[in-house]
């Protein structure tokens, strides 16, 4: 019997809509939907379904967090500046049973101290961090690789 | 003459709709509308009237908070993971003019250290914490007894 | 067959005695006694003994706690100005196998920095402050929930 | 050729809708719609159209700000408490490529700790507080002097 | 009309009975009983009455000073080691309605740094250290001061 | 009758004498000259007179600020490095009776750490940063605000 | 001519006297009164007499330790909770002239945090911690060895 | 013509060598040869060789380090413990001049708080933690994107 | 033969000029000059000159207190604001070889945390806080009692 | 049958071979030679082989206790300085599956503050420091107590 | 043609005119004066012309070093006990655009907390201490080099 | 007589090896041979014999300054990151009983807040750093002084 074909959510949080016009010399030229379109088609070949999202407000990604639960087998979260300050994520992330990958286009550690605290590591399987879009296509590999296992 | 019937606003912060599925060994089976009823049936007993909501957005805690000005008698607040990040509903409570009383499920000191802030508790009248959905309870009979002495 | 009758220790630490004397601007005009009557009272009604204690020693509330081992059936404790400095009393309540209830006057949070702290807190069931007298009623009610649940 | 007429956003953080009701005798009976007002009458003067809103949601905050890009000459903002925990807001002005103005009422340094903190500060242009409503006429002439100059 | 003869209660702490054989070439050979006595002297020429007492308890320091409530008409106190631990004796001072006077010894500004906090200073009228049992004599002169002022 | 023509001192601290040679692609080519020539005509304006002075010495400001008693409607200061460090200047602003302004060239708040605490902040009526020289035009239409209101 | 035989003080602080009752998982089964029986038959090996004492009170351990002077040879002291709050303590010991050995059932290091400062330390020749009674045999040992030294 | 094949270092620290010994509920049966190995297998897949060492010493991975320059075109490194402790292995990778990717098994940032620093993280490109030996998988991908975009 | 007549400084810091003025609500109606009037009566009466002096200027008071090497038997300072700030006097008084007599008019333990610390009491052999102008007189006695031991 | 004989590791760390030499007014004239004689004595005595080493070098600590599995049965460990900075030993230890024992000559705890942390507490059974060479003494009475009892 | 005779400005902080009388045994007979004379004669070797100047005054200090722009070809500065609190001797350094040296006669880390932070450090090419007044000839050889290199 | 040809240690710590190589628009190109070449010229002006190390282990590091006992009449040292964490080189500097001087190439001081720490100063005779591959001159003249004057 076919393995069943599981949905991925993948959830960005405050600002990453900006991507491509922020920083450009900084965080480059590809957009949130280049990345979208990138986990798409490497989804696809790891035999996945993608839904991709993004929101500027907390307590949206806490309810898009809480529907998760038995429609998606696994979350990417890049909770953007909300990483360091949100428990309501945290809380809401602690209460989903599936894995759940931490992503971040930069490395918090290399800048300012504020950003050196995350509230989603403790509830997070794993953490990928300062690869660019790339990160979301080692995240959907590091899913792959948890759900074969599990 | 009758005494005036009060109305209460009872508020909920984020992830606390997800009760009774949430950790059920730890928070136990009653979900939030077991503990509406509940507050229902007390307040009744009372001579309340009640007003029961939750939401994950700080931004609508704040503004229901505000509309609570000339509507509420007094307003019973567990603000969920908010307490311990949110100057906005500090500010917000502060305005209130009524007797607002701060519930916690659990015991917020026996957990993680950034639970052990409540920027609730300086503009609250008094803290219910670690009784559970009976909390609520305890918060009825408390503002029974201020709107009596008042 | 009848509900046992359980006895209920009320615990009370240095400068309660002062009540009504002290500052009666802010903590009123209620002595520990008249609080003593009213927890009787109303400790009847739920089908409570009540042993209404105070003491200014912090070794001696250690020694009575202990003593409650297979005497009483809860433990109230408004330990004063020890909440914030006895780990003594705090090892004391760890072995205690009843439900403890932590009751402040007023709310600690609200005060000095050095009361911000809580020994008892993360021994206890729940904590009640800011209700004046009113919170030992409540922490009855609680007592009787949790027995009732128990 | 006449110099072009710029608009200038003014963008309000939590709670400053309540202004005239909030503690009056310390704010005054100014309402926020009073300062709308004299900014639109001072801005006129100084040759300026201007965008004056107001908004309790974090997030809604964020998306507005990211709009101003290429819709605004400068953007005043007066945060509120989010001035204090958002790092969202500062992600999403950091972005944004005019020159930003941080406005308080009061003077956030001369009351609680928790205030001490601005994460606007270190990617506004400058920041004027204390002056009550009079800062944002105040900000409005500093807005026309930095376009003078640029 | 004679002035009426007032009685001073002077109260010392823990190990203060030790005085004279505690590190001698410190703290001088004087006993806490030599000072006793000078201040016993010095009372008499200042027109007090004198009452002298020594405890290792802190609760029993509690209670001496509930007492002193309408039987002394000042409080000289050398709190010892609980200068630093004891919030109960905070609160003991704060409900007396008498002038305070701290003293110690030495000058535990000059020790080590758990000395360097007093929970006696922000409840006391005045501070006087490092004078040995001088301190006292100052101290009584102080009172007398304050008292004729008064 | 006309209004009274007030007289306001503007007092700047140490290393402000440097301004136009110190880092000129940071702080530009303007002069206290400059800035002070800029005053007394803006204040000219206003219908004021300023007395316009600049010393390195902490112990002259205190002196300075003690002899405007009596003599200045307003102070507007930059105290520059004593910001930080120095209590006496806060103790003499506290003394004064008339409206403080403190102002800086830059923001401090986005410079090193040690410059984030103000001495002034908290006995200042307001502050404005970031604005360069014209920080000092908008800080005389404060005091012209605040006289007009006053 | 025969060592003179010592009279070694053992002594116990607040809750050592619930020892087999308390966690019995953690601490065992053996009591007080177990330890205290096997000190004295290994002290009676080694030649010393034994004064073994417990009292939950910090004033009364102070003042059991000022009389341990010029009565016995050695202090074998397991402080308990008062280990990490009491100066009261740290003093009297420090005027002893004997020996002092700290010693600890369990590991304070390995627990939380408040239990990791230890006033005893500072003035102890040396302490023993983590072997449960086992490190009373262990300090009458050390005791010995010192004594034979001395 | 070919592309060069790159030979890439992963260099594993302190304790690593104990993998499928130490705690294996926790870290798996996995041993560091059986990472090792699928390191070699999926290297060889991208085209890369891997030289994969492991060390206890500190000042042996400092020279390892050294050496990479000129020889190895990417280093992947598992500093274990010293990942917090060490500011020489910070210094040798600040040298390097070839892209840096730091590898945890578990996730740091969810065990004890002296694990919360990495001096490995300000000098890395990314990180990958929590994936236990799939992480080096995942990291030698990282590598390829990384070569590719070069 | 006469004891000889010791010539006593008293040395006061920034602001102390503005006694009198300065929140005569706190301070009282006292002036510098009525303190240095009652000092001299005083010092009359215990056989002492005094040479009372006051200054706003950190330097000069450092200057002052090395001049007073050989030409006064005892230096009483109330070093104002500096008290929290100077290390410069802090060396000064060290260098100097008579007994150094620290006074505050208040209690700086009872006011803002910045003035929690002294930098003169390490280098005092007393202090005297909280009696206002009576806290020098008190300061002049402890120093004839200084002298007499010797 | 006769009980098995064990072998127990002594492990010393960073200049603990300079024992005798090193202030010998503090450490005595007792070299680690000394210490392993006797502890070959007292082993011999308990039934126990004893491998006794000491090495300067990190690293190599790391390696000897990884190298203790399963050929000692408990492991007596000086880690001297690197006892306060080591978290590659605490982790070597926790991996080892026997008991260790952590021993100092002197008391950490009564030295500098970078000496009060200890990395090796946490892990270790039990602590004995102070009582210079007889330490090891003790802790190998220690550990023929625990394997008694084991 | 010859190289300029470069004149070196050596600057004085808080004290420095005490040397050879403040605490000889510990800073030596050697007077600021000796000092003063070597640095001449050394000068004079390397070909240079010194200016070597005292003041206790912070406000000076600042002047002294304002001044040195285009007068000297750099600055060797003992700013005494205002290296540790002054922000304005900072500022005044960032200024200068000559190579700046730090000399301390002893080791500041090595004595009291408050001497571990320096405002000179960061604006100083390099830092000598410990050595006492030969640390200012070897901050004339530093120079000589500096200048050499050019 | 002639005066004994002295040998000084010259020791170095991890990552000195590179030198030239790293960074070096920062550190220049001289390399740690170069230094050790200029060294040896100007010790022999100096009458010195130079022993000049580098490694890139601790405990190398360790047992090398062991050794220094009885060979070498001082020891200069740049320990390079092990400055900041390695309280076992502490450890063994302070044993040593000759000079040690500690030289850093840059001034740690202007870099990373983990670089503020030295265990090497407080056991040092004197610091010398921000003089690039001078400060080792600087540091043999310093040495040179140190024992013509001992």
């Amino acid at each position: 019997m076919a393995k069943p074909r599981h949905n991925i959510l993948i959830l960005n949080g405050p600002n990453l809509n900006m991507l491509g016009i922020r920083e450009p010399e900084v965080y480059g030229l590809q957009t949130l939907t280049d990345i979208a379109n990138d986990c798409q088609e490497y989804a696809d070949e790891l035999g996945f379904d993608v839904d991709f999202r993004q929101t500027n407000a907390e307590g949206e990604l806490v309810t898009i967090i809480q529907q998760a639960r038995g429609n998606h087998a696994a979350l990417i979260i890049n909770a953007g500046a909300y990483t360091h300050t949100s428990i309501a994520i945290h809380d809401a992330l602690k209460i989903l049973e599936v894995p759940v990958i931490e992503v971040h286009l930069s490395n918090p550690m290399a800048r300012e101290a504020f950003r050196h605290t995350s509230y989603i590591s403790p509830v997070a399987k794993g953490t990928i961090c300062g690869f660019g879009g790339h990160g979301y296509i080692l995240a959907l590999n590091a899913v792959r690789s948890l759900l074969d296992e599990g």
